[in-house]
């Protein structure tokens, strides 16, 4: 590989000031890659022994890999941990998010490694199901359930329902009622902490749809209402401060003003409220600008702020829960996508950029587009020691904002028929993935000890045209 | 309702500048609302004679509810108005473009009105095919058709291929010639014009994946390229500026440079360049902010604008084509939803905001998320005497972005079981919905003269299902 002077194509147009010249351009950097990622002796990336090329030719492109193993040692990792780090206190609850990403072999893997389950909506409900989860270890989270999805988690055996609004209180209590069921609750309070990254918004009241609000007393009187519910039991308080958090900050002013709620509950009702759930958003890498905490040193702190915040309010700890999604998913999977068509385009002053185009593209990963999201890719089925460049990797989509990375180094000798793979795409990719341009959605396979699985067949024609009645 | 004095709730963070009080707010109001879209004598929205209620009875909801009659009539007028228009020039072409939304049905009505069909994907040219499209009438668009895709187009003998990259001419000759086909291609250059509502940016270069850049030399080059070819034809050249535009400067600038280079090009080659196709990007009306000319008013400012622009190149008037997608599609949808949880939410300094929920959101409709959109909205199963307040409707996903009108009036008894219809659907909705948070897909229905036809049944949660492999 040539020399190249590091800076010179810096503090322009091309090239973002977080994106470092590659020291190697073939290195899977670390914490980027799902466990079981590496580079064989021919150069070729594979994921727990399979080659992507082996992937491509049996199941196409694009598609979702997953590392079976490294999802499931992130959900163990996270139940270990924060179940030492709590066990000191009153202990903890794990739950994966299922929003993330579900099907019917997640919900599986989720149980196995003896985590509960978040679903919010009767179809997140219906798969943890079939996948034989234990009903009691579900949470049913929502701003707008239906009486439909209330009475289908009731009389399913949902062990906790979120309730987030002082209407679902008296909703839901008729539901239950009518189903001769004691119904265990959350009620779902907010903070008036927004956290997001390394910042946090801390104020009175929060602008958005979730849940009950502590300022306005509120949350207390709802406290109050569910106790008197004859249907429902009051299990504890909910608390969800945003997604993507790299730091414990907006967790601990968040955590202070449940638990004052908790206490100022305790008096209302005359019992201590025994469970708060501070909800997920732990953050992952999706480029080396993200710096991500261990699961260690998350439960560590976080056991830490609500030891101390019961101190200072001389309040009984209760026991704590949380609701890992993205951080259990995201990490293990990549994406393996075709390379198409490649574009030199001017962009003045003798600069240009190097479009790399792919199979898929924001109908199967539209957080680029949706929350101008960073990610990092990969020449994933040869290495090169050609001098990399700055490319942008967009898809095949009609539209001029289809863009996956926005901003990365490949080798310049890239080309057509070249593999492509966007790590940490495994929360927030498929579940969102759309139909746009009459896109067929990809296949998911996940990959364990040589061996791979299709967990989920790529979409047909046939399938898309199913409901088509012409 | 009682008297409001316009302004007093103004200037703060609950009401933006543009939203007027509502003189009327069960008023529909000109030019949201499809054409055969009335209030009945109870109050109650109907679309082609077909009340809001029954529809909902019969396919339940979220539904997005297409008026038969006045997409044709769209699709007719802009037919009409460009060809008039354009007669007294050489002629002009209109397409669909399917991106903004298609079904089987749809593409039978673009065919029935007489306009040609736009495809950018091998599952959208299926579409167009099985519908009885005439693949003479069918133009291919797209910056990363695969060779699969180009063999599928060529053997199917769609009119007309819009090469996108150097590249690809080369591809596309090979496969025309191994099938024996003499393909007539438009070659798509940026103009680096970029237009997007009342402003466009004009630039020597585009940053983005679409076209051969004019600037450079290139699109001069693959004119060349295209006649050198054995089994292409050059048909004609290809722009396209933007979307959701409101007015014709920016196509102004793109059609100079595109016919400065069409004259070039003739020089080049010893013949004419006889087509030259603008693309599309009219705008819509959406909210009240947006004024969109009129289909007459565009036809004309576009031919004064050739005529003009030949006249000054000394260039004869080649054929022109343009490809309305949103302003055929869009303003003949709305989506009809029910309405659940309500909630106030205090924002601090004595206001309150009013959270609809909806049993849809961004899986239906992402563009408020994505594109920061507006939207309208009414309260369709009654009209309400009650006075305004403003709202905010959200969807029911578990994430707080899931917005869908995110500022409008609605009567302030709004209540559970209400229908709330949102317009201006039928573009880029249902084409980019997605399964997040295991929603199903919605059901299209389309009315005509009392009638309603399901035109793409609601997913189930076994559709959903189907390809989960366990």
């Amino acid at each position: 590989m040539r020399a190249h002077e590091a800076g010179a194509l810096h503090g322009n147009d091309l090239v973002p000031q977080w994106l470092p010249y590659p020291s190697d351009v073939n290195h899977l950097i670390e914490g980027l890659w799902s466990a079981k990622t590496t580079r064989n002796a021919r150069g070729e990336v594979e994921i727990a022994g399979v080659g992507v090329s082996e992937i491509k030719e049996r199941f196409g492109t694009p598609t979702f890999v997953i590392d079976e193993e490294d999802f499931r040692s992130r959900a163990r990792l996270f139940r270990d941990t924060f179940e030492r780090a709590f066990e000191p206190l009153a202990g903890v609850d794990m739950s994966y998010a299922s929003k993330a990403f579900l099907s019917i072999a997640i919900a599986r893997w989720v149980r196995e490694e003896g985590l509960g389950l978040d679903v919010c909506s009767g179809g997140e409900l219906a798969i943890a199901l079939r996948a034989g989860s234990d009903a009691s270890r579900l949470t049913f989270h929502g701003n707008n359930k239906s009486d439909a999805e209330l009475t289908f988690a009731v009389e399913a055996g949902v062990g906790r329902i979120v309730t987030d609004s002082l209407d679902e209180i008296d909703r839901l209590n008729a539901i239950a009622a009518r189903l001769g069921v004691s119904q265990p609750v959350l009620l779902r309070v907010t903070s008036g902490v927004e956290a997001h990254t390394h910042e946090f918004i801390s104020t009175a009241h929060e602008d958005q749809k979730f849940g009950i609000s502590i300022a306005t007393g509120d949350a207390l009187e709802a406290i109050r209402r569910v106790e008197a519910a004859d249907a429902l039991r009051l299990e504890g308080l909910h608390s969800h401060i945003g997604s993507q958090i790299f730091d414990t900050n907006g967790f601990e002013v968040a955590a202070r003003r449940v638990l004052a709620l908790a206490k100022e509950g305790r008096e209302a009702i005359g019992r201590p409220i025994t469970h708060i759930v501070l909800g997920g958003g732990f953050g992952v890498m999706y480029t080396t600008q993200n710096t991500p905490r261990t699961a260690e040193q998350l439960a560590e702190q976080l056991a830490a702020i609500v030891e101390n915040s019961c101190r200072a309010l001389e309040l009984e700890i209760p026991r704590l829960g949380f609701e890992p999604g993205r951080a259990i998913a995201g990490p293990s999977t990549q994406t393996l996508y075709t390379v198409g068509t490649l574009k030199d385009v001017e962009l003045g002053g003798g600069q240009q950029r190097l479009y790399v185009s792919i199979d898929g593209g924001m109908s199967d990963n539209i957080r680029t587009a949706l929350y101008d999201a960073d990610y990092s890719c990969l020449l994933s089925n040869r290495t090169s020691e050609v001098e990399p460049r700055v490319v942008r990797v967009v898809g095949k989509h009609c539209e001029s904002g289809d863009i996956v990375v926005k901003d990365e180094y490949l080798p310049a000798d890239v080309r057509r028929g070249d593999l492509i793979s966007v790590p940490v795409t495994g929360a927030y990719c498929y579940a969102l993935a759309s139909n746009y341009n009459c896109a067929l959605k990809p296949a998911v396979v996940s990959v364990k000890d040589g061996e791979v699985s299709e967990m989920i067949r790529r979409e047909t024609l046939e399938d898309l045209l199913a409901r088509d009645l012409g």
